[in-house]
């Protein structure tokens, strides 16, 4: 079974989670992709603004993504999704922290079918990230969802 | 040397670069970040809207952040970046394939001195991430820099 374009509506939400980040992958997501001290080194972390270490915003970022991904997405039923715009209105709240334990919640704020592609619509998400005790992330992400029945995919034949 | 946020101008450009993306790193990103079969299997990527492997525009943001910090805030003269507020106005232009290698040039768009914390302003960037052929991704961060002179953080005996 799956999820299509005019399976979403306005106002709907999805959860998905949880995945608890430790130190070593804070600091070896940090040296491919984000190498500043605050992420990297204990010592200058507890220097610098936050007071030790946290995790990079991208990091942060990628791991709501895997849980929109993991536990929405291709969860059951599979969301048709095609592709990504975009994203907008990315805020980092809070830092997280090692030992923090991540999940999300996911809105779908607007539904617009294409006007040139009839196999395809195009959604706007609010995602929300959350530790135990913060709101640690918001981003709007925006993308092209399959509409039903209008294409010839073969895995489209449970439509 | 440190670059300042007093040393930041609007329409300052720098650029970074360059990495070159294969295709077992783009595979085993989106295992861990972004598992949809575009970007984890070659052969559902043939017969998707991409018609072939593409990179998790989540792998694309990760390497122009690389890009950035190595190129520009841990480049000499370091960038006295404090931490991100957030991202805006994220846009995938065009999908990155094995063997692209990517530049990007970063522009400063707008800086203003907090109000309430002398030691710090807020900086946009626009930062655009190329191939060598196309222009792949645009984004606007909000970085917060430090201000010279005005902390008692010794490594900032060089101002």
């Amino acid at each position: 079974m799956s999820l299509y374009f005019e399976d979403l509506d306005v106002g709907d939400q999805y959860e998905a989670g949880a995945y608890t980040i430790d130190a070593d992958e804070i600091v070896s997501f940090a040296e491919q992709f984000d190498p500043q001290p605050f992420h990297t080194d204990p010592e200058a972390a507890a220097d610098s603004m936050f007071g030790g270490l946290v995790a990079s915003g991208l990091h942060t970022l990628s791991l709501s993504v895997r849980l929109f991904v993991t536990g929405f997405v291709n969860a059951g039923p599979e969301l048709r999704n095609m592709g990504g715009l975009g994203m907008d209105d990315l805020q980092w709240h809070e830092p997280v922290r090692p030992g923090d334990t991540l999940r999300i919640e996911v809105e779908v704020v607007e539904t617009t079918p294409s006007e040139s592609r009839e196999d395809r619509g195009y959604v706007e998400f609010q995602r929300r990230t959350y530790t135990e005790t913060d709101h640690v992330l918001t981003v709007h992400s925006y993308n092209i969802v399959r509409r039903r029945g209008v294409d010839t995919d073969p895995e489209d034949t449970d439509a």
